[in-house]
């Protein structure tokens, strides 16, 4: 089944907007085992529609269309969409209420120029959108079918999740329900982790389940999609894989599905009734803004400080100067103090020693985390190297998963895939 | 003249990497005058670039590849481009050269599979690659001329402003060079800019500057475009055009090209050598994070706290509680204390309080500035709607700003358009 898929609008096409749309659209189907074969960018010119509709209706199954269901003079996929069918075009009803009954539940009245939105295809069949007054629909032009969908990011996904894939499914003959399960980990490179998971799909009968990977430094996510005949049956299928892939990567395993690192953290932060202050530097206050940013964080997360250098964070702290002193040492010094001046029962301390010089691919930073806590400091030492941003990125994950291993009883020194051997501080 | 692009990789095309290649080189085509017709992106396999190559080259006059020209066996673009140019393939000696060279001066040996970026099309151009092994090159398939591009976007990028854009242009049989001069601003929006700006272009000899936005919230770009004969010329042309630009929206402009907001508070900060703190609740750190995160900010930015609430505030800064207070004088009480404990001769702090409730396009806050300086403290009170994140994008950007103000000697309450009318605080 060949599968194609066709974004419209000058925003996208000129380049002022980043077309983040299509690589969900794509990866969604991917996931779903509907590769798309081709993408085509076309700007709001009517020429330019219907040259794309007509070139991909002769040589695609299925073409998913993203864009142009505005109540805007720009907005052309209707009409286009129709010229390319050889069909007219007719008002549809029953979503023209809909959308009187959208405005008038909002205490609007509905501006004229969006009546153009229930204007379809005559033949076209209606995808729902819930949420919003595009109306999404499929057609038949040429040899494919035509699914098209609205440019509002939030409509078009849930439009792609619970109208188009199901539909696409159908076509390809395959079964009509699809599952993802994923895994977001630390600290495992790709190839370890495809090593690790060596056969793992054969727990589940018949190849039904297929391994993937999503690499996005520092993280990696871990895919297996199913697709069957009905979610119940896909989920007893998986059930054996999913908990082989939880028992071989293990404590690596930060969250799963929509969870992330952060809202782990702090569902546990909270449920243990803990208080947490943390100190940066390097990471410039990257890793307290990760669980700040989350709502309901003010109770647990009390106090974050950032000061770039030794003597900063001492003034910061209140601790004086004591001699000579080594990155460890210091960062369990800081993580007493910041507990104490906060009052926070947990105190997470992360510094970064960069490399001198120039930015590069072997630019690294030594890494001293440690964790105050009401029976004493835990503490992590590590290398990193990739650049100042990857050293950054790379520290700020250490350090909020340092956090999480601890909560969990997790050992929080387990090394890691990208972890140099750290250089031993002197005494 | 019809350009097209295609974009190559199955990283792309699957979606697990957003094609950010593909914004910024039909951006600057834009900026040269020379808008993209249409995109088309495919994965690595022979078939579909054959496909795509053979299409385009029928029907555009300039076609931009991107990606496909790496070392391993899916890098596929110069075997297929020979192919669909109906030439052969031959080893390039002065890239192989130059190759080996780039090896010996990292005292690595050059692995053999590199030599393959060095094999090209009969007949090709090359397109010098100053920063990488990627050599590209341009061909001529149907009636188009296509260029050839790698994909690491460092590389892509310095190819596409020095090597291929002048090539499109000499080719479009307009002027050969290119002249783009940017303003960054904050406060100010399209349609007012725009208004603002009218009849600017006249300034210059005979319609040769073009203008344009492109918006990205919390700061709207102004651009201006020239095309002429050469560098000199064109800079000449623009100057006017640019001193209005500058003369109408003064104080609002933050920074031009490629400078950016907190460059240029860094810059200003560290020529006066001012020391800073910074306090935040609602904006998490991001504040602080935007000039932490330049290189050389350590001797100038010394502290930054962030908590949650009035009393986690007051707690950090060592402040007692003292009766009823409202956001704007606490504001100056936390900017005074921040600056005395830090030792810093400057302190900024935004506080913002939100709207209670969920998230909606009508969620807003209050936001009160302080900075507080040698002189005495310096205020600002708002209000800003539009959702939770733009409510932080928003405060973070005016707080920033109001610094930025306050070190230029502009008035630090100049009424912004996105602005609220701030409710009056009780005395």
């Amino acid at each position: 089944m060949r599968i194609e898929i066709i974004c419209t609008g000058d925003e996208v096409l000129s380049g002022a907007t980043v077309n983040t749309n299509f690589s969900f659209i794509s990866r969604r189907l991917f996931d779903a085992g509907l590769p798309v074969h081709a993408e085509t960018t076309v700007g709001d010119d009517r020429d330019s529609l219907l040259e794309a509709f007509r070139v991909a209706g002769e040589r695609a199954d299925a073409v998913i269309v993203n864009g142009g269901l505005g109540p805007t003079v720009d907005d052309l996929s209707q009409e286009v969409a129709a010229q390319a069918g050889g069909v007219g075009l007719e008002l549809n009803e029953a979503w023209l209420e809909r959308m009187t009954n959208h405005f008038r539940l909002r205490s609007r009245a509905m501006p004229p120029n969006n009546r153009k939105q229930a204007v379809l295809p005559v033949g076209a069949e209606v995808l729902d959108n819930p949420v919003g007054t595009a109306c999404g629909f499929a057609l038949t032009i040429g040899r494919a079918r035509f699914f098209f969908t609205p440019g509002v990011p939030r409509e078009m996904r849930r439009m792609i999740d619970e109208q188009v894939i199901p539909r696409v499914l159908a076509r390809s003959g395959q079964p009509g329900a699809v599952l993802l399960k994923r895994f977001h980990s630390f600290g495992l490179g790709e190839s370890r982790v495809d090593a690790l998971l060596a056969g793992v799909e054969s727990l589940a009968p018949e190849g039904t389940v297929k391994l993937g990977f999503r690499a996005h430094y520092p993280q990696l996510e871990t895919k297996l999609a199913l697709r069957g005949p009905d979610r119940a049956t896909l989920q007893a299928r998986l059930a054996p894989v999913e908990a082989e892939v939880r028992r071989r990567l293990g404590n690596f395993i930060l969250a799963e599905d929509e969870e992330t690192l952060e809202s782990i953290l702090l569902e546990h932060l909270r449920a243990e009734r803990h208080t947490l202050s943390i100190v940066e530097n390097y990471t410039c206050g990257r890793i307290a803004a990760r669980i700040a940013a989350l709502e309901d964080s003010a109770s647990v997360l009390r106090r974050s400080i950032v000061a770039p250098d030794e003597q900063g964070l001492r003034d910061a702290l209140g601790l004086a100067a004591s001699g000579p002193s080594n990155p460890d040492s210091l960062a369990c010094n800081l993580a007493q103090a910041a507990a104490r001046n906060a009052g926070t029962d947990l105190a997470l301390i992360v510094l970064v020693e960069p490399d001198t010089g120039a930015d590069r691919t072997d630019f690294g930073g030594q890494i001293a985390i440690a964790i105050a806590t009401p029976a004493g400091v835990i503490e992590r030492a590590s290398r990193l190297v990739g650049g100042r941003e990857w050293l950054r990125l790379g520290a700020a994950e250490m350090g909020l998963d340092c956090l999480r291993r601890h909560l969990l009883g997790l050992p929080v020194d387990e090394r890691i895939d990208f972890e140099k051997l750290a250089s031993v501080a002197s005494p």
